[in-house]
């Protein structure tokens, strides 16, 4: 359950209910630990709220997400210029089977959770409860909560593991997951302000169309970040939706705006596309270094820099 | 309802039940329109239903699903060997408020339909019924068909315009959708065989993993198929899933794979790449020419092969 | 005969003596029409007066040319960070055959000449000549400044057509050049100083080594040009001379030091390579706009510039 | 001089006079040991004895030449198509200043030789004998051979250091040259015919022009080379001469006609290329490794052919 706001603290909104994969990520995020947090339903609520002020941030899903994540954030955060992200998170996707206290695994037929972990579960489903049927939910842990209701439509949930912390369920079987090494990324969104300072490990994120359907401005994209150094982390195509056959790239690169090959990236980027969404400088997950490739340290800009000024005043 | 299995006809394969967006791709398949049409509730099971033989072929949402799609197909397409793809289908996604005969748009509280489907009337929603709750099912037509039961869970459904062909529900609300324009792209899969013939307006789709994480992969990979005048339509990344930060790259790159042009690319990456999957090659759905770029025609192919032939001769 | 020294006019020194293309070039440059004039004999001169001081501004060849030039004076330029570009000229080259008053087509047996100009008459002179011998000189103005001494070598020279403005010579035979369209493009060179003010029709001429002999090395090199719109009128590569197999290259690009783009492609040349020596930046002799491909204007430079500042500040 | 023709056995045409560099290069060449040698006096007169059939093979220098060479012939080789080149060879520069027996260093005021070879020696000459005059001379040999002529027109000769092995001539100072490691390329041409086998080690050179005047078309035709892991040792821009601004590309690719990846680079380049003539593939003089980089050896291109080849077929 949230923690009852308190209004001196900042809010942080989260895919809920309490027990989702989302909350997981939540818990990782540092200066949320004393915050009241405050769960909603969508990834549209969760912007909704940062941009209406119910809350300072939002931790949401972003890539391989059980929780309705990674199309509907993407495009969330495409249509809006009001949002940036300030941090990101990685959760291990640990899925158990639970069920209200005296179920026992052989009386299982009904189960319930959210259609994505039913997927990432169906071998072991298979394997074990081959007569099964399902009952979706809106989340894993709206799955697991209706278990305790009155009437429950279900005998079991497929939930994160974290979900007996918050109720009083049995576990039936633990880690069924198909990919035991499966994972979702988060992000941490708020509203437009000073990216964080440059770590060294950072990552960028932004959003690209590229000019009409010219063949190679993929490439031509692409190389904007080649030539200064830049690699890229992610990259992925989302059509635009106004027509079939435009795309948008959600891009994540390394390194901050802070950092000259970057800033020059995104001039050059810009320049090149119609449409250029910065959606933010943030720490890496993975704690990596984000060094940009070849000689392009601010250090090296500097010194190219000196060396134009001298040769523009003919020295 | 699935019409009873003729086992002198082939069978097709949909993401049912009846009434779903799939089943309006179904419609435009030619060679389907005398077949057993078999619905299938996953992505999963329709691919095993082809490779176990229950179908000929199978229709399945690639991109901007509503019935449960993108990621499930293009995973499932990573994953085996097995299946090629031999048509694309556009469904225009027209969503319909339907409910019981009798039934006034005042009296609905609570609707059901697909997470997705709702997502995409959320717009709507909010401004026609405000205060409505939503009941997740696991497709729009299931959640139709709910309405009939004796004792129906909803109030309403969002289902595909298509599904009072189907079923006898009213119309409370046409076309609700937040974006009129939206689309989903089918394929049809079936076991790996011989291409159907190139037509001049192909599509070829390729799964190719990056050689290591190195600086620069990806567009060494562009510029095999750029090096032929090959042009790309779509390029999404997806996450491999052995570990994190591996991406392998869905193309559908405009042309046949008996196109000289597209022959060589392909072997260019089946060179470069640690794996390359072909999934098929295939008419376009828009019917647009798939012409190479620059002068690559096969005509022009054979004449350097001659003019190389002379060459190594001595002539 | 060079114009007598005048002390307070600036000299311009030139390949001479007077009656060769360079001098044609140096008629070009409007700010030499009233300045002294001194002919030297070797591009290395014409240098090396120019960083003495006993010249201010030197025209020399440095493509295609007839008089001792391009190698020449591509190594001399790269073995020097005194001297800068100011200007270049183009000179059609149309050579006439010349001979003392008196003598006759028929009594030409041994022809004197510039051995470039030789090979490039070698057509001209095969069918009207067939027998003749040739005597080298040193350029094409000395070889018929000796047809007027006492005891002249040879009975004819190849010379250009303006050699007949200076000495007392009859011309055998006009315009015998083997092409037609043949031209010399000479430079104005002079110590460091500010370039010349951008007149949107410039040129700006670099030498770039490649960072060690990686594959690819050119391709990046030359994508720092394209990455900012950069076109190239020219590149040669010479070899460096330290070791086999090592080149720097000689690149004409279009635009001028000023202009956003070229500083930024310049920026990224001098991080990229080990060495760039910059030669200059002067208006174009063809007179044709140097606008930067894409979206490369000054005006779009600093637009994305503000942009980048706003979301460094967080707007 | 040359030895007197034996019909029996074939000629090899060099830049003449004996004594030249040329000649130290003819010396490398295997088959020529005892065949017959015919000096001739320019490029033109060597293509034309091999194309006449008065010459089985010539000697020319291509690069960093003394004796008349780059430019020359390259345009030569541009402008014919009967003509191959089947060997490179290294001649390693080194002048010695020579003249009669008797004379001292002291006695010397007027110095012959080639433009180019005075050109390379002028610093020692500078430091050594300032107030020397320079006689032109067609070759480094025809100076030292004027030297013993009843009258001749200067004290001394910068040659060859060869030179003293076929002339009368004292040696009054080694190694004069201004650069220590100067080195010229010669090339071994003779009549179209099958390329001497691929041996691994080997280097192809071909002359491109680019389609119109295109920004990128230079870049476009590097990934020619790329897109198949094909080196390049060497590029070199000429004016195609027609009108002023188009040019040629001199390429020196590592690797052999015979090899796929360089057969498939050239197939590549016809096809984008409006005119690319082969000039063929030869043993490299360095005797480096020519493998291509990346996954693009002939086995590597066999594997990916069967791939496509079972894709085809539907396997």
């Amino acid at each position: 359950m949230a923690k009852s706001v308190n209004s001196r603290k900042p809010t942080y909104a989260f895919l809920g209910p309490v027990g989702t994969f989302t909350e997981l990520a939540l818990a990782q995020v540092k200066n949320a630990k004393n915050a009241n947090h405050l769960p909603v339903s969508t990834v549209s609520e969760a912007i909704d709220a940062v941009i209406n002020g119910s809350a300072f941030r939002a931790i949401v899903p972003v890539e391989n997400s059980i929780e309705g994540g990674v199309s509907a954030t993407l495009d969330a955060l495409a249509n809006t210029t009001d949002i940036r992200i300030y941090g990101e998170y990685l959760v291990p996707i640990t899925f158990n089977l639970v069920a209200r206290p005296g179920t026992k695994l052989a009386d299982v037929k009904v189960i319930s959770t959210h259609p994505t972990a039913f997927a990432q579960c169906r071998g072991w489903l298979q394997e074990n409860i081959p007569s099964h049927s399902h009952l979706p939910a809106t989340s894993t842990a709206a799955a697991a909560l209706d278990l305790l209701t009155d009437s429950p439509l279900a005998d079991a949930a497929i939930a994160a593991k974290s979900i007996t912390d918050h109720y009083k369920l049995t576990v039936l079987a633990k880690n069924i997951g198909d990919n035991k090494n499966a994972q979702t990324r988060f992000i941490e969104i708020g509203l437009n302000a000073k990216p964080t300072k440059a770590s060294g490990k950072d990552k960028t994120s932004v959003i690209v169309e590229l000019p009409e359907d010219r063949p190679g401005a993929l490439l031509e994209m692409l190389e904007q970040f080649a030539a200064r150094g830049v690699n890229l982390s992610r990259i992925e195509s989302r059509p635009i939706g106004d027509q079939l056959g435009r795309y948008r790239f959600n891009i994540d690169a390394q390194g901050h705006i802070n950092d000259d090959a970057m800033a020059e990236a995104l001039m050059g980027l810009h320049r090149f596309s119609p449409k250029v969404t910065f959606l933010g400088s943030y720490p890496r997950a993975d704690k990596k270094n984000s060094k940009h490739e070849g000689n392009n340290s601010n250090k090296e800009f500097s010194s190219a820099e000196s060396w134009l000024n001298k040769l523009r005043a003919g020295r």
